[in-house]
């Protein structure tokens, strides 16, 4: 099970614990930086705590939902909030399935039970949704209506997809992870090349984290000013003070990040220089 | 096994994550600080990789010495050097034992056995013995020679005892781990407990990691500097620069420090305030 890079849970733990420490990342918890309720070390801990549910993923014991469930269940104990909701989305199929392909198919045979327990591990936290929305899971009627129209856990992705980019991942195949693992690949080993990927992503991609907090206007503002940092226009520390100070966080594009290293990991991308 | 306080494996790695994240810790790696070969995420990765073997001490299924030489294998894949080998030493009976009093018995029945993978374990590592000592693990007649004395684990170590703390932990049942839970205890909850309590250790024992590097004067030389801190005629910020310039890392108390905090977690401390 281990093999020479490690199990897969242990790499997806790897992930998520080299995401949060890289610095600077506009915005984002990183080393440097806390948020009041949300520090380090929730972050950290989540990735700890997740153990259980990612070797369950790794042995294919449960579907998707089920196991999106376990994670969640397993790291909502700290008082953090939402650490790695959008990251265990998108690792838990990579995790079950090994690599994009075979999590491509795990997605497209989803079933409603899955989407119910996706219901059930939403309601563990307090992630953003966006209002009026009778599949919103704050809808007491949502689950029912899941069943009464038979929708799968892809189904309800594909409902976010158009205002969630860690949606889209699910329904498009992974591409912007895929784009992140080839990113760090680009940029060589480290932490550095984590930070470069970031900003590469941060610039060409409005993140829909930004966009349900604050407006797509201030989403597509965050993505010029990291366009300018990677032009030499402007400062990267710089930048992240303003962002850490206006409460404007990529989260979505992080849980990309970490399901991009999750696969350049098991790729052979180094993460020591 | 989980319990409500998490599994002993999981408390045994939320401890090694704590005490590498609290800052500022004079000297050695913190949230803050880098050595050159050795960072944060070495640590953490080593935090990570180390559940493998922490769970199979948590089942009983092995001795002592094939338990600590089973932790140190796995997290010693990474290039950051030594990073867990004192705390593995206190963690692996008291995750195996489940508290202090426990762990004193295991200690106490080690064999010859645990002692020869003991040292298999300290050959995967570039830990740091006194010269011309025919037990130093550098001698190729050492196993050889423990066999011949049948001395135990438990005997290696009060070997060590009077120039290595971690051993002497060993020897005198864990006295400085328990001190340090209490002073966890005493502090109230989080990242502030875990420096004050660093302090305090630091103020008032020698810490023999900086003995064997520097010299015993350093070493008291370091105590003086941190009573001064705690006594408010120093500043800790900068005891932390002077002893990162001059490469004086108290890791011994580091490893205490983790004992101290996994043994606190097990009593209810609380890591979020």
């Amino acid at each position: 099970m281990a093999g020479p890079r490690g199990s897969r849970a242990e790499r997806a733990q790897l992930a998520m614990m080299l995401e949060v420490t890289a610095f600077p990342k506009p915005g984002n918890v990183d080393r440097c930086h806390d948020y009041a309720s949300t520090r380090l070390e929730h972050f950290l801990a989540s990735a700890i705590l997740s153990r259980r549910a990612l070797e369950r993923a790794e042995r294919g014991s449960g579907g998707l939902g089920s196991l999106i469930r376990s994670a969640v269940r397993a790291t909502s104990s700290h008082r953090g909030g939402n650490t790695h909701f959008g990251a265990f989305l998108l690792l838990i199929p990579l995790v079950a399935g090994g690599d994009i392909p075979a999590a491509r198919a795990l997605v497209g045979s989803t079933t409603v039970e899955d989407a119910v327990a996706f219901y059930q591990a939403f309601a563990l936290t307090k992630v953003r949704m966006l209002d009026h929305d009778p599949l919103d899971v704050n809808n007491p009627g949502a689950i029912a209506l899941l069943r009464k129209k038979g929708l799968t856990l892809r189904d309800v992705m594909a409902h976010s997809a158009g205002n969630d980019l860690v949606a889209r991942e699910w329904v498009e195949g992974f591409p912007l992870t895929r784009r992140a693992a080839d990113l760090l690949h680009d940029h060589g080993c480290g932490r550095d090349a984590i930070v470069a990927t970031f900003l590469e992503l941060l610039a060409t991609v409005p993140d829909t984290f930004i966009a349900k907090k604050h407006g797509m206007a201030v989403a597509e503002e965050t993505m010029r000013r990291a366009a300018e940092v990677r032009a030499g226009t402007r400062n990267l520390e710089e930048l992240d003070r303003e962002c850490i100070g206006q409460g404007i966080n990529p989260g979505s594009l992080a849980d990309v990040i970490i399901a991009g290293i999750y696969v350049a990991l098991g790729e052979g991308w180094q993460w020591e220089c």
